[in-house]
């Protein structure tokens, strides 16, 4: 069993590190050894996942867990506040990080860049590691270059605060760098409602709908002569994003700096 | 072929009116009598829409066209401005007027109930004969009861005037007629793209997407526990009203009174 | 608090079972007095399924269960080869049961009806508790009186066994009781691949999708002139069937016979 | 006007041929020289679309019509039968051929390929010119590198006579090149319905959907761990193949050999 990678969770107790936790029992492949919360309690960590005890006890104190336990990588899902210290610590301890909070800035990124290249030890970090979304992503960019009138409509639980999406965003992102700026629409057009035609976004429209029973959907919407073009993606569950995060825990094995961006890890 | 209904198509040049006039020709229990235009000139009817020439020339004289071919019924799809008057003297005339053109006014509408009344005539006006568009409306309106949280969104064309559609906003008074008014979302929501939430219309949200290549599309989302409904309407053409127009123009033969709205002929 | 509803759960520890458990607890017009399981263990049933403790200790015996706590209700998603012995063992008690389970015959369900009807009580036993997957089902009834040219796509998880699910052949049932039967199509029609235009259900067509990610998915798709109508249900989550679960759990109180069907439930 | 593209139309009054006729008149970098057809009969070519006389006088002898009028390109959406025969005339006479007719042998395609080399003259033949039909195919077949588990959902109108289609079969040919064969499901899956889980293709399957209304649709369904990813293309019109057509009477101006397929056009 010496050649499992040994996985430390650094947020067992929130709802992706508990995913994060499970996923880990799960592959024969990784052995989780650490499991880090600072409200969870000295529980087992099987327990705080619902399923069988481990072995493995919470604990509040980072560096002591990385000291004792020696992880060959931390999986990430804290919070903004807390992942930047988490990382340099890790990184410090010759633990590879893997980090899904979202939130770092650009001088934090750098920051790590710099300080994984000192000691040569790999890092990931990535606001996003579903494999659809990614591709939905990359398909998007692609048509746009052949049909340039596009939409984005995405769906999200009714609780959620802000509008549009972080993904959505990322799209309109990415499909603006190959789509030329134009203003979409009927320059006549009169909006009856205000708001009905969407948030305006370097010429074309995103819509956020909210719906409660939703967990995460976007469609890109092209239209053409005479024909349309969708590309969808459904997330339903957290889980979903486990394949992607479990993907990077074995290829931060292979690497000796920080990669940024889930799209770096597929190809 | 005495039983054949005799029909009159007012405003024949116009794309519904060409639709009509087709539709005329392809059914048995139909026989266009009479096309009615401002603008085409004297041109067969036949040659006007495309097909075989008929032996129907086209004449800008309404009145006239009704004494000397004495249709059972008109179809007129002619403009807000024309069609007032066109209806008045087809009713004067004993003709069973079926009107497609929007924007009459509640008291125009009063006074032809009063004249059919009065000359104990049928007569039928709807703003919408596609039987699809009918049926998602009523199923929104019944699904709202039990699944209050519902949003809209419409796709026409890019070149479209006005937003949200007509069919979008008659979907959402359906759907206000029987759900308690509520504010749905995190009450703390915050658009960070200004529209991105889309119109709000009685606590709900209306979305309207303009792209090239489509027609008429009408999705109405409800979400619930764990779960979500969708109904959709797709409209490819204009053809696709016929149905509703050859429905109408058989039931209003057994009219004697004013019917307006197409789900009333339905059932 | 003396009038809050006491309710057993009858396969606490099964996978909807569970989902009931949680709903009771998290109801306050409920509260949970019994959970009985044959394989969980003494287990508080808090624990079982994951949240804080309740004080209510799983049991195998049901009968023993209601004699001591005497719940008003008892929800049962057990097995076929266990329901019908626990719903008469309910009754018998003065118990009113709410069944989720599927399989019971023809035969039982008259024997459990004859024996509300000697005691005076309500029972309820459903196939399906979701309120969205009802509407589907009856909105396609309703459209296919009009719309006549239908299809059914049914997606579910790649490991269910059977194809179509019990959904798709019961909306198939409610269409063809309005539908008159035609076969649809081409009559020349050739299939290259076998199978390709599905299974054929007096005169129209059902396709299974099975897909790993996907949990229940039903589109129920019209065709007309020149437009299409779609009626989609999306559950996500077995806890998608819980509001109806409660809606049940509450109307049964009410109830002085057997109620067989959520449709029933539903005006 | 000396510098228009000079283009004839073969099968001018065939449904695609029409379409290609229209397009042609609207666009000022392209002049109708020619419109041939065998059993249209001597009338103008813009009455034979619909639109206003051209002066340009059907024919049926391609032949003369090549040396009286001297087309730079021609246009060819006609039968299997006549389309080789057509090719070689045009290329003997240096006129580049553009052909949307499918079914021309491996072999004849070939001796075009030589034919084109020995002329030095530029030909395209395509099946497909729709650019979202297109896009569909290339992105299913990235995707499936990264989610294996896929099925085809195809809509057409209720008079096709084969299934599935020839664009469903070529992307699952595309898929199976990246996509390791295995056969999805559960491995004791059961048909209650022969047919339910439609045709069997490498593994995976295809859904063939027929109904009135619908021109042509595609869905390409992906399912992964806990998500899944669509790309849907919708085909309204013959029109919607016409900026394809376009961009090869363009493009084959620029060419010395034989391109064959739509997707080396685009880059």
């Amino acid at each position: 069993m010496g050649d499992r990678i040994r996985v430390g969770v650094v947020g067992a107790g929130g709802r992706m590190g508990k995913e994060v936790v499970k996923m880990v029992l799960q592959d024969d492949a990784l052995e989780l050894v650490a499991a880090v919360d600072h409200s969870a309690g000295e529980v087992d960590a099987g327990s705080l996942v619902g399923v069988e005890t481990t072995g493995i006890i919470v604990t509040s104190q980072l560096e002591e867990a990385l000291l004792s336990t020696k992880p060959d990588v931390i999986v990430d899902f804290t919070t903004p506040s807390s992942v930047m210290k988490n990382t340099v610590t890790a990184i410090q301890h010759g633990v590879r990080p893997v980090v899904g909070t979202t939130g770092l800035s650009t001088e934090e990124i750098d920051d790590i860049r710099t300080l994984c290249k000192d000691k040569g030890i790999g890092a990931i970090i990535a606001p996003n590691f579903s494999i659809g979304a990614f591709l939905m992503m990359q398909f998007a960019k692609q048509a746009a270059k052949y049909l340039p009138n596009v939409e984005i409509i995405e769906y999200h639980g009714d609780q959620k605060l802000d509008a549009p999406s972080g993904t959505a965003v990322k799209t309109a992102e990415l499909i603006s760098e190959v789509r030329e700026e134009r203003r979409q629409g009927n320059p006549n057009e009169e909006e009856k409602i205000e708001g009905a035609r969407g948030g305006y976004y370097n010429g074309f429209r995103i819509h956020s709908v909210r719906l409660p029973g939703i967990f995460a959907q976007q469609e890109v919407i092209f239209g053409g002569h005479g024909e349309s073009l969708k590309i969808r993606h459904d997330s339903y569950e957290r889980a979903g994003y486990m394949p992607g995060v479990n993907l990077a825990v074995k290829k931060v094995m292979e690497l000796h700096e920080l990669v940024y961006g889930f799209e770096h890890l597929m190809d």
